[in-house]
């Protein structure tokens, strides 16, 4: 029979043990974070009702939809995202779970997109929001969430942003223009790119905005300095309510994480950060690393007023964001955060005599349940392929004991790095095991 | 706009927290052991090519497929189990890899069953294996592993049968019945329903195999009393060579799992377990919890002699086990060791001053510090409503400071178990919650 050629679909890509390993190791990261708050995991089914997933997603989504008919003729498709999923989850039990309702998501999603960029069609999202409240406390957690998963991932040297969506919307409201958003926005959006006087002029044409108001509107998004001074700006410039609440709340916000224990410079109040034009409503958050800007925010969210109103009448407001997976690996990757090995355990125990698989076991049985991970080589080959073994794994140290060495009750222990050698008594293991790993 | 239903597809499910949690829990403590041993993570596509998915499995597994036409028209489907997609991994990347590799995998898999009979469409595999070794090391350390994950479960009573398809297959041999296997291990897989004289009627008819014959197959398959009688009627009665080479590895296997120090009552030789025709060729593993035999085995492998033939000329032999989890959580269900809160975080904090968030979030992340999850109560509400929520949640202890304790230094702790509360100082709240939680 002719072979089968092995290999994965084009945007697809399989996950060795030297990149699950980092993969897993954030997970297991985030999951703890997450749960310190007190944020429950939930899941919900890779394959939905396409009509569930669309949504008024329309055409655009559509494309990127892995979209089929099942065996029982039913429309379905693969989540494209954790967030739809979540409003429907939320529409369906949120009577019976209650509010405040608090959870993380993690899990693969699935997009036919163009594969150019670098990207997958198939990749992770970690979420986590709080949905049924519209406390500024929950916004405010937040800003300590991302705070506490960067540090325990160890990085140090990053900012989080914030904005409140409602500073904007009321400034415009002020100027008149609450009607022609899209138009502005889209018009703020291309200032890196095209300058003051084009903005200025694009927003004449498409939003009949004044020189004058579009003039108000770039200094606000063009404003500088400290959080405090930011802040200041704001509160006296702006007087509609609705800004005014919104300064309010990011007032609060800073003022709190600080009080929290955060230090300020870690928040940065970014007047020009908006993310997206309709689903948020509130406060909104990116997050850069000092040492990579250029690869833009590994954690992103905000605020919004109603999740579910494609499923239910009842408004779900929340508050929430997701941490960028990928992202952030590669960004861990190239701070040299991540370990490199392909062995979960460190330590390898060389198999000697082939007789002896009783005894190696029973001490590595005593070895793991002090919580030290240890591999029995399954064959006496020659000990020096084995150490082969053990270099190409990544393996930390290496334990030794032959004839010899059983019937003297010792063990060799070779750390594989600095390439020393000691030798201890059987009861010493543990410990000496346990000292080295650190 | 009329509303969208929410609601999963027929066979499907979602995991609110109360279900999440503990399979979480499940998962993590399986990870933890599987790596113990030095088995690494991997992770493959949820789509593949059909044709590699279904090689040679044809017309059965083709109905289960959630199979369709990509965007850019590739045959694809959903993987229905991790062990083809591992054979897939293993042709294609074993030459970089080397052996031998030992790999963990668990991630969802899809069937389009029949969903009667209370299978679900979705659901998770966990496996482990060691390839590219043919040493009964790796046999042995199958039962370490099982033994390991169901202690690390908290189950204390359950039982390793373990047997190995060399001994039927030379007793077959041995008997000239080595090219009926199929229509004999058929007949003896009726035992139980149809008894003795009917089995061996079927074998004469569909077999041909003489009475005498049958006999002997059938003292071997019920062969009943400790292992070490069991190996002893094994090691004299059959002198076929592959047999004998079965009967040893059985020896060795029960021997060294003792010497690493398991009690010998907890690993059944078991000469009726074959576990399917032509995939297992060495040992075969399942696993039965004492106080629940009826659910069936929630561990099972064995080892083969060629996991990647269909796309690789490079004969890779190996051995591992799957990991049931639901029906192991199901089983954990029924034996009360499974967590029932619906929170992650055993310890609310409740909320009674509105403008004190960051006094409240500060000592809430000095506790996280030191693991205690916290979750802080996002609105003011009254404290009674917070204690319902409390409750309803599942969390252990309950958090409380109004202005009097701030004026005073003091928190309230509530014991939401045993009803009863204690006044402490700030500085005393992690040492008292840490000896609380236990």
């Amino acid at each position: 029979m002719p072979l089968i050629q092995p290999r994965t679909l084009k945007g697809f890509r399989d996950y060795p043990p030297a990149l699950m390993i980092p993969r897993e190791q954030l997970l297991e990261k985030a999951r703890q974070v997450y749960r310190s708050y007190g944020f429950a995991p939930i899941d919900t089914p890779a394959l939905e009702y396409t009509e569930i997933l669309l949504g008024k997603g329309g055409e655009e989504s559509d494309k990127l939809l892995y979209r089929f008919m099942d065996h029982g003729g039913r429309d379905v498709a693969l989540r494209f995202d954790l967030t739809v999923p979540f409003a429907r989850f939320a529409a369906q039990y949120i009577t019976e779970l209650g509010t405040p309702f608090k959870r993380y998501h993690m899990g693969p999603v699935w997009r036919g997109e163009n594969t150019s960029r670098g990207r997958y069609r198939e990749f992770w999202q970690c979420d986590f929001d709080t949905i049924g409240t519209t406390s500024n406390a929950s916004d405010i957690e937040v800003v300590l969430v991302i705070h506490d998963l960067l540090k325990s991932l160890g990085v140090e040297r990053f900012k989080i942003h914030v904005n409140n969506r409602m500073v904007l919307n009321g400034v415009l409201e002020e100027l008149g223009l609450a009607g022609q958003t899209g138009a502005v926005l889209r018009a703020l959006d291309k200032l890196p790119k095209i300058g003051r006087e084009a903005v200025k002029a694009e927003m004449s044409t498409t939003a009949s905005v004044p020189a004058e108001q579009a003039d108000k509107l770039l200094r606000l998004t063009e404003l500088q300095g400290t959080n405090q001074e930011i802040l200041s700006v704001l509160g006296t410039e702006f007087q509609n309510p609705r800004a005014a609440g919104g300064v309010s709340r990011l007032r609060e916000l800073i003022q709190c994480v600080v009080q929290a224990g955060l230090r300020e410079d870690m928040v940065k109040l970014d007047v020009s950060i908006a993310r997206g034009l309709d689903y948020y409503t509130g406060t909104v958050y990116e997050t850069f690393l000092d040492d990579l800007p250029g690869i833009g925010s590994v954690c992103s969210g905000g605020r919004y007023d109603n999740l579910a109103g494609l499923y239910t009448k009842q408004q779900l407001p929340g508050v929430g964001a997701s941490l960028g997976l990928d992202r952030l690996i590669a960004a861990l990757e190239e701070l040299k955060l991540l370990s490199t090995a392909s062995t979960a355990a460190p330590v390898l125990m060389l198999q000697f005599s082939a007789d002896r698989i009783g005894e190696y076991q029973k001490m590595a049985r005593a070895l793991r349940a002090v919580g030290i991970g240890v591999e029995v080589y399954p064959e006496a080959k020659k000990i020096g392929a084995q150490l082969q073994y053990a270099e190409r794994r990544g393996f930390r140290l290496a334990l030794i004991a032959g004839p010899e060495e059983f019937e003297k009750g010792v063990w060799k222990i070779k750390d594989l790095g600095k390439r020393e050698e000691r030798t201890v008594t059987a009861g010493e293991v543990p410990a000496v095991l346990t000292q080295l790993i650190g």
